[in-house]
């Protein structure tokens, strides 16, 4: 600090603890950097707090839950099961705790000064920070912004404890007794195989025939929804909702102007975000950003004020925390003078349905769309010897392959262990796989894994466990 | 078949219908090859009746049966569970027929003529099969071995309902009150961690001083062996036992001539293998063979006799399924004029402990003894925010790296989802995956997927969640 300076100086400002802004704190600060990381709440941000680990938390506890029925077959018997949200809730909120202390500790560990207030760019090297009791201003040489996004609030609706986003959810303190999520991502799909495998009745609402993915992953998945007696309104547009006594009336529209009247006890409206950067002063800078005030930046975090940079949710593009943390470890390597950069164009999207889905690359249909002559194998888990130990029979695994040169595209998983397995995925499209590459190595039997080797070989007529008559496992498109 | 001629001609034959054998006879017949498969039993050979899928059966109901404790924190309560073996053995049986049934079907789909009966070579090209009731003579183009092993039985012990090894096993129908288990493979551990999960005393003992696995992980293991009080002999080697009413006593050596006596109410003799090859022929066609009796093969897996090929438990080396598999498939491609060839430097190598454990690659002190200048990362699970859902902390990942090139050389792991992620590390090491390679893709988050970005970036002094201060893990080497 310089004294009697008007403003005290830094050499990197940080706006926001969640992911993005602690991993770029930790790396900058490895870098040699120091750095000032600005929270108005708790670090670790709405991943930590609303999002990743409560809804892990919330699908893990589901599918241990559901998964107790499966149980008794291998012997095990559990007459008694039952289950207590407010168990649930102390849970998920330790686990959260343990995991705030520990990126507190971290925090510390690495010299990062951590300041609790609101920030508020004044020009392109100074902010200032409110902590409420007083207001200091830094002169910065970098600052990342990554202050997140937040969820879209339900059109001509209230909210309330029964009209809910995926952040308000985590007040809830039962499973609701029927709950209609409006939602085509992710957290929409994982919410309404949690709620329904916890006991109640779930209906879920899509404004496109589907959720986005892969077409026989799609089509595996409606399929899921279905046995598990989740109603699935597709093409159905959010109208209005209004609450009266415990029952909540959502208003639909369908084929252009007619309407349709759902009723549940609860209701989740998760279909979008906008970025939080009110009061964030960005008018003082111009910066770039896009129609709905997403900060635009270049594949090193940076945004179209040079050293400024930003990360996360508030940028344009996936709202995941995985881009997030990737943006701003990027962010902070690049104004420490590295020249590293970020692709998203392999960043593995995962759903915890039950079973979950792994997804990296591009669908079949998008290697269509981008002129590829495609080929494609399949597999069902119910041809798999470990998901038949498991008693985990659903799902199946993909492999989109451009037929030229044999470059695997796109690898795609319905099924137990996708989550875990999508790693290899992203490895082998990382670095240019070929189809070789994938049918070349040995496979752990019995393992999931293997379903993976069956897709890849079933691609040239030449899986395994798959009968010669069918050749290969049809696609569905 | 040639009317009066003295041996009916075949393509090729193939002895022995475990995962090696029928592979082969599948991808044969999927290269247009005419098959013949002779099995003396039933189809799926030890690894699905007496090995793999039983075993793997049981250390997963083990698995969820002590997860069951960890649910309660969740807020599901189990007040009532309980354990019948009976239940498990039908489970295990259920699961078992079931792929059989997948096996036979897809034998018969294939149109491979499968033969009931024993085999023996009468020379490289013609082989006589008794089925019984009669003798039939076949001469063959092409031949090969997929007889498997049999587990060396106890010595200086009558092997009995309580003196088992790993096919015996199976014959039990209840958990031991007392289980000795000597051996040191994934066998022994697999057998050792169910039995003790499942409820009672468990040792298992051991010739050396571990379990064969990288020093890092062989550490974390036997902390954890130690804290599921599951007691370990090291350097303890066979010498007998003596069964008195339901007790078996079992006679050490240690340090040279020293004896310990142990009790315990059953004995798994774990010690290895010899090759099912008695009665086979093979002095009747000069194959060369190791020491052991064990069949040697090339990366073809040809035999010393051009067009006899071997596959699986009966040749040299390790004694897994995965191999085998990829033996009898790399053998019907040679066969059929393709150039296939496998190499086991990249076999994974996994044990379903709980946690599990995945390995491949070099370990530290393999990369160390060939001479590579080493260096490795590190990440200990309870740094991993969703083994922090899952209530499963324990555990560590490693990379070992050769300091120069930065090429990964070995990839190991012990915790939750190791099975299902060394799948991703057999594809980095099989694509020659550098340092850069494994830390630049974006990983889902939360994920155990993580715990790897954490390792290799750990390998820099840059993993995001260990202390500065610790600079990088030690290794415990």
């Amino acid at each position: 600090m310089v004294v009697g300076d008007f403003a005290t100086k830094r050499q990197l400002v940080i706006i926001g603890g969640g992911p993005g802004g602690y991993h770029a704190a930790i790396r900058a600060a490895q870098l040699g950097m120091e750095v000032t990381l600005i929270e108005k709440e708790k670090l670790g941000g709405v991943c930590l707090h609303k999002g990743c680990i409560p809804s892990k938390s919330l699908t893990q506890t589901a599918a241990n839950f559901s998964g107790l029925s499966q149980l008794k077959t291998m012997g095990i018997s559990v007459p008694e099961a039952s289950f207590e949200y407010n168990t649930f809730t102390n849970y998920y909120s330790s686990v959260v705790a343990g995991l705030q202390k520990g990126v507190e500790a971290l925090i510390k560990a690495n010299k990062i000064e951590h300041l609790t207030g609101t920030a508020s760019f004044m020009s392109s090297e100074r902010i200032g920070i409110d902590s409420g009791h007083h207001f200091e201003m830094y002169e910065f040489e970098h600052a990342l912004i990554a202050t997140g996004s937040s969820p879209l609030l339900p059109k001509q609706a209230a909210l309330s404890n029964r009209v809910m986003t995926p952040h308000t959810l985590w007040e809830l303190n039962e499973v609701p007794g029927s709950l209609l999520i409006y939602g085509e991502d992710y957290f929409a799909l994982e919410a309404a195989m949690a709620y329904k495998q916890l006991g109640n009745e779930v209906s879920i609402v899509v404004p496109a025939d589907g959720f986005g993915l892969d077409a026989s992953i799609e089509k595996e998945l409606q399929r899921v929804l279905k046995k598990n007696k989740i109603k699935v309104f597709k093409n159905h547009i959010w109208d209005s909702a209004e609450e009266a006594g415990d029952t909540v009336t959502v208003t639909l529209k369908k084929d252009g102007d007619e309407k349709v009247s759902v009723e549940a006890s609860h209701v989740l409206y998760a279909a979008g975000y906008s970025p939080n950067v009110e009061g964030l002063g960005l008018e003082a800078i111009s910066i770039e950003r896009d129609e709905k005030g997403f900060i635009i930046v270049n594949e090193h975090s940076q945004s179209s004020v040079s050293n400024i940079y930003a990360a996360g949710d508030c940028t344009i593009g996936m709202k995941l925390a995985s881009k997030a943390i990737k943006q701003g470890k990027t962010a902070a390597e690049h104004m420490a003078g590295l020249q590293s950069a970020f692709n998203l164009s392999l960043v593995p999207y995962i759903v915890h349905t039950n079973p979950p889905i792994g997804s990296v690359g591009m669908t079949e249909e998008q290697a269509l769309a981008e002129g590829y002559e495609v080929k494609t194998g399949q597999f069902s888990m119910s041809g798999n010897g470990f998901a038949s130990i498991l008693g985990q029979k659903e799902g199946i695994s993909k492999m989109v392959i451009d037929a030229k040169s044999d470059v695997v595209l796109g690898i795609h998983m319905m099924g137990a262990g996708a989550v875990e397995m999508i790693q290899a995925g992203t490895y082998a499209l990382e670095m240019v796989a070929r189809e070789e590459d994938l049918a070349y190595p040995v496979y752990a039997h019995p393992a999931l894994n293997e379903a993976w080797l069956e897709a890849i070989e079933n691609a040239s007529g030449r899986a395994i466990h798959v009968p010669p008559a069918r050749k290969k496992e049809k696609s569905s498109v």
